[in-house]
């Protein structure tokens, strides 16, 4: 017996074979090139079906599939909103899928709690209760576990952590993304980065030989480690941003841990001791003195391992 | 059968007797009168035996007693810390009690979770799976139910939003009681007009009036109401503090429902509607298009009704 995991994103699909065990037997990536609205659902479809095919003709049989998806999900209907994937404003997946994939248990939760699931699963959070997954990539978003639950909030939006209101006063621009995640996401890194160069008009910066408009997170990481002022001024922002966000799960939930994950922790990794330094600034103090503060164990794969361990627990 | 709830506050007990179906019938205040340390267990424990035997001679029985308390519990040990009791840095309240109190069932826990409870039981928060009520008076906090369950933490700190991080950059005084606190607590609001007077020489403000150490939140609701403008300034900022707070709960935790209590809320309530506007901004926009808002329906006895539901619970 196996099961899929299967991590959905704007632009790919990652899909991995798992043994009843846990293990992970075979992985693929495929490209959604493109697709849109119900293609999405059909190419995901075929993939499970080829898939489950090749599984039997080896004498073996895929009996759940747990699928990961980048938005939010209706608990009720399966209904999925999913900003990033085009005609996704309310798609029918669970049903779609549910419809088209035959003899296969189906279970779709959002990526943000399945990053986490596969921390507690098989990465950092394991034995953890209460513990949040602080995912900081293009966007921001975060998996909370309390009390030993998975908190989904009411309409399964919960962990919408890039909308977290850190500075003052109000700017337009968070508007269509939130203040966090407009100043300290790998977009808004970028972002924070055009603006400089271009408000402050700096031609010294490393950051100025590259087209504004190409600007992207890893060339101010990049800027940083050779010591560009312009690099630093950004970093350390994201540094104070990153910190009060961190301090504010803290005094809310008071978890055991925080895992950060995600592209940006990545190469952020390197300034988790200066974050934690400006949490403890902030947060409640007794709460703060308990936490621990890891990387992801699984990296780019916690997701998948997630949706595995949904389909396994449905199997 | 009857229970007891008891409401721990800095200054004072309220003690009210509920009957097994839930009714108060019977409530009194008593003065801490600047006890300390074990002379406050001392207290608890006589109200809890002295109400026992008059009820006894009544033909009745009080089973057990449930006690709200203005700090942290440790939920292994039932020790407390009580910032604002003298003598309670690690107090064993739920041992000296147990002791002392014969043949009563008594349960503890803090007063976040404790008016919370109340609201869920008897008012606002009725049939809520994802709630929070928001106290704001002297200090600030939050009691958090999502998915269900009351959210506690990894050491029973959870829901310290005072602590909550809303404005860069960091400041000296919130390294005492947090940012949120700092400007927008009944506290908070006193501290605020105090420096305002101070530091722009105002002496036209009504506010101007009191001697600047006597300054309280409500003399600040008052002036507002005569349209004062030092006042206006003062509570214009809380409301966006409140608002950012509002939102942060709402894009984190996606609850159905957040209920506004405490001294301050209260006559701050007539600022709700701007409240939503200022925390519409910054919210997840999905998330808190579903939110309901509303004031606390049990007020000063929330806290006192959940007390008491924790001893019916383990009668």
């Amino acid at each position: 017996m196996a099961v899929l995991g299967i991590d959905l994103g704007g632009t790919k699909l990652l899909i991995g074979v798992f043994s009843e065990s846990g293990e992970l037997s075979y992985k693929e990536k495929a490209d959604l090139e493109n697709r849109q609205g119900a293609e999405v659902g059909a190419f995901i479809t075929q993939k499970i079906n080829a898939l489950q095919t090749e599984w039997q003709q080896k004498g073996d049989r895929i009996s759940a599939a747990g699928i990961a998806v980048p938005g939010i999900i209706n608990p009720e209907s399966g209904i999925v909103w999913a900003p990033n994937i085009p005609g996704w404003e309310a798609y029918p997946l669970l049903n779609e899928l549910k419809q088209n994939c035959n003899s296969i248990s189906i279970t779709i939760d959002n990526d943000r709690s399945c990053s986490l699931l596969g921390e507690i699963w098989k990465g950092n959070a394991r034995q953890c209760r209460n513990v949040i997954f602080l995912t900081i990539g293009t966007g921001i978003g975060a998996g909370i576990m309390a009390n030993g639950n998975i908190i989904n909030g009411a309409q399964g939006i919960s962990g919408a952590i890039g909308w977290m209101a850190l500075t003052t006063p109000f700017r337009d621009a968070y508007t269509s993304c939130g203040c966090f995640e407009q100043h300290a996401s790998g977009e808004g890194i970028a972002k924070s980065a055009r603006e400089l160069l271009q408000s402050e008009k700096i031609t010294t910066s490393l950051l100025s030989r590259i087209p504004l408009k190409d600007i992207k997170a890893r060339h101010v990481f990049n800027a940083y480690s050779y010591g560009d002022p312009a690099a630093i001024k950004i970093i350390r922002q994201c540094i104070q941003y990153w910190g009060m966000a961190t301090a504010n799960l803290v005094s809310l939930l008071n978890p055991e841990k925080i895992i950060f994950g995600g592209g940006v922790f990545g190469p952020a990794l390197q300034f988790l001791p200066e974050i934690i330094e400006e949490a403890r600034q902030w947060a409640q103090p007794v709460s703060i003195k308990h936490t621990k503060f890891e990387p992801s164990a699984l990296g780019n794969e916690a997701c998948l391992y997630g949706a595995a361990h949904l389909a396994l627990k449905n199997k």
